[in-house]
């Protein structure tokens, strides 16, 4: 399979529409809609990718807690469980980013990072949105303070039992990549 | 924070452009620009939710193997490490769905269901698109004839060991949600 070529089919300022021309396996020509934060989509430019945003995974060592926040997210008209996350400022550092969010969105501290992926993709068959996602110890007290007045935050710091309890709750809605680690955390106890 | 109300801002047949007019936490009246999958965003209509997707996360109990795909991806335009994946069709159960998607795209089948995530969002800043995970044992001979034309695809058994090696590999692409799983694999050896 190759492309052919792209358009950009919308003009907004934070995400559009791009509809790229690819031959299939056949050789014959179709198009594929996708979603972009990118005015030039990223995977296409040729640089090494940056991800779009970051996403921290925090333990908070001294409590021995996996960190979440519940957040209303306005494209689920509601409340979603995940890990604080955010878009990474041009020419920012993703550890930066990483730091700079989980203060914002729970006051805590990053103290260590224990591991990193490189950018990987939220769901490449509708975007090329990718994210950087951030194990790290992290310390403090819990506080939201520093969030913005578009997020409306909740920090919970949980117990293995306790997120045993929250995966079996009826109608809580979970970002993915939270639901597979917080499945992993209420099975062994760590991240 | 509420929602006031939402435009679709684009008329095109699998993903479309949404604006949520909504009010922040004091009040002040903003807009949020998302894509989504659906002619009424799934989250809004009041219904019960039903993933737009299905993810299989496929071990090979005989040959103590997880199962990968490399697939061509039209948005990144080149080549994704993930899990075998679909939509799901209309009126079609998720765990058809999985066993379908699975032997389409390597040959195999589904034999046990380990466990399934009630429908989680793949990146709720940008999508309410949701997708249920479904950790799943499988049997047979990898195959890619089941293949659609614009489906090209390599199936991969990996151990342990190559799990390490394939996270070490420099310029991969991943799936954010096969990363995660993947890095327990090759920590554990287990799913």
């Amino acid at each position: 399979m190759d492309i052919i070529d792209m358009k950009k089919m919308t003009q907004f300022n934070h995400l559009n529409l791009f509809s790229m021309g690819y031959r299939d396996r056949k050789g014959k020509e179709k198009s594929w809609i996708f979603a972009s934060r990118c005015d030039e989509p990223c995977a296409l430019n040729g640089k090494d990718p940056v991800p779009d945003a970051v996403v921290v995974v925090p333990f908070h060592w001294e409590k021995q807690r996996l960190v979440l926040i519940r957040e209303f997210r306005v494209p689920l008209g509601g409340d979603q469980y995940g890990f604080p996350a955010g878009l990474v400022d041009k020419n920012e550092a993703v550890l930066g980013a990483a730091a700079r969010e989980l203060k914002e969105e729970t006051g805590l501290t990053l103290v260590r990072t224990l591991r990193q992926s490189p950018p990987v993709y939220s769901s490449s068959g509708m975007t090329d949105e990718s994210v950087s996602m951030v194990y790290a110890e992290c310390q403090g007290e819990p506080s939201t303070d520093g969030n913005e007045d578009s997020e409306e935050i909740e920090v919970l710091m949980l117990s293995q039992k306790e997120a045993r309890v929250l995966l079996e709750t009826p109608g809580v809605k979970f970002d993915v990549k939270t639901w597979i680690v917080l499945s992993m955390f209420a099975e062994l106890g760590r991240i």
